[in-house]
């Protein structure tokens, strides 16, 4: 990590400890260069990238003001690193109901960019928050990228895995969002009827050179599953 | 609009015309140097952004690279322009249901940040894709910052209107989604049945001074909406 995400990190950490509110104001960037022992072009990159993580907005001859909306219990739509990170309040847990090695799909070869004989380890779970069903994930990883799991590693964190275990460096991730009604065998994981309605994702996820590795359905629990997400206006 | 924002405008004109594929390299920085006239500071900041707006991801001592995804009928999922400026392929309208000025319920002033007594103009619209019911929209502006609208503004593009005519700078929002079922009247403007799933989405937009004048509700028709983003590993 480079210095400046570093004190962005820190810079949110203080907003989320302190319980600061939408609005309030931080220190001028005088201040802030003093408190992190920074240079100003370090502290001024540090809160760019907060400004377009939405943690914080810039007004110019005015300050640097707090963003935080007020609604309890919502998730962050995009995290590259799983719900792990975004959820720390909440309690997630895993089912395992499946996990083996098979060949891909047409739609599974073309969303990871391989080849009908590049062997593709499959994991189905059903995910909990706080004990209620959150949703059920289907996931197809590259096993060129990713060469082994197994039921322990897939009931944690896999991503936690790849990046400290495999040392693979996560990138991005292309996010596809439609509500949709639920099948009835979706419907029994989830304990909902056939026919509610889901809001169903596909993720794809790249290395950071690019390659992608991770190809991800999710069907989410409807009652249970609310997503915020802050944009900027500087992207 | 600075420099390297042009400039990264043009890039992607470059890459939309020429219907680059994901994975496509880019020429080199001093090609684009050269191509587009500009510093290499600039370039680079050009780069940093459309990389943030997941158009290209870089990959140290290996070049610059497209990202477009295959899907067609994808609906940008965010955008601080509302739907004009990411659908120029698609043929979007307006039917206007209600326009008038009311005074706020709680949820609308905790939303917009205003007192009971404020007032607020109420914009109900369907709004059409391809001839399509696409999304039934109710907004809320604040009428101390959105000062006039009528019936000719509403049917176009509001946010043109208010950058333009009222020379007001949109900022940020705060979106919050779920999965719901179509209550009967909502249902019937969409031309679907009560009980089907929709995409119900929140959005709070403000200027780029802090001050919200936007609480939009959005339910979308499943059929005819689905959407993407392309999310960074630098934010």
């Amino acid at each position: 990590m480079l210095k400046y995400e570093l004190i962005a990190n820190q810079i949110e950490s203080y907003i989320e400890t302190n319980k600061l509110q939408q609005g309030e104001k931080l220190p001028v960037l005088q201040d802030l260069i003093k408190t992190y022992e920074v240079s100003k072009s370090t502290i001024v990159k540090s809160l760019d990238l907060l400004e377009k993580k939405g943690v914080i907005f810039q007004v110019r001859g005015s300050g640097i003001f707090v963003r935080r909306h007020k609604r309890k219990g919502y998730i962050s739509l995009f995290s590259n690193q799983g719900f792990k990170k975004d959820l720390d309040n909440f309690q997630i847990t895993s089912k395992v109901l499946d996990l083996q090695i098979i060949k891909p799909t047409d739609s599974i070869m073309e969303n990871l960019n391989i080849e009908d004989n590049t062997d593709v380890y499959y994991v189905k779970r059903i995910r909990y928050i706080n004990d209620q069903t959150l949703c059920l994930e289907e996931s197809y990883y590259n096993k060129d990228i990713v060469t082994y799991l197994n039921k322990e590693i897939v009931t944690e964190s896999i991503f936690q895995y790849i990046e400290q275990a495999l040392g693979l460096k996560i990138g991005f991730s292309d996010v596809f969002i439609r509500a949709e009604k639920l099948k009835e065998l979706e419907a029994d994981y989830l304990g909902l009827h056939k026919g509610d309605p889901t809001l169903y994702m596909e993720q794809v996820f790249h290395l950071s050179n690019g390659q992608p590795f991770d190809y991800s359905k999710l069907t989410y629990n409807y009652i249970q599953s609310q997503f915020f997400h802050q944009t900027s206006s500087l992207i």
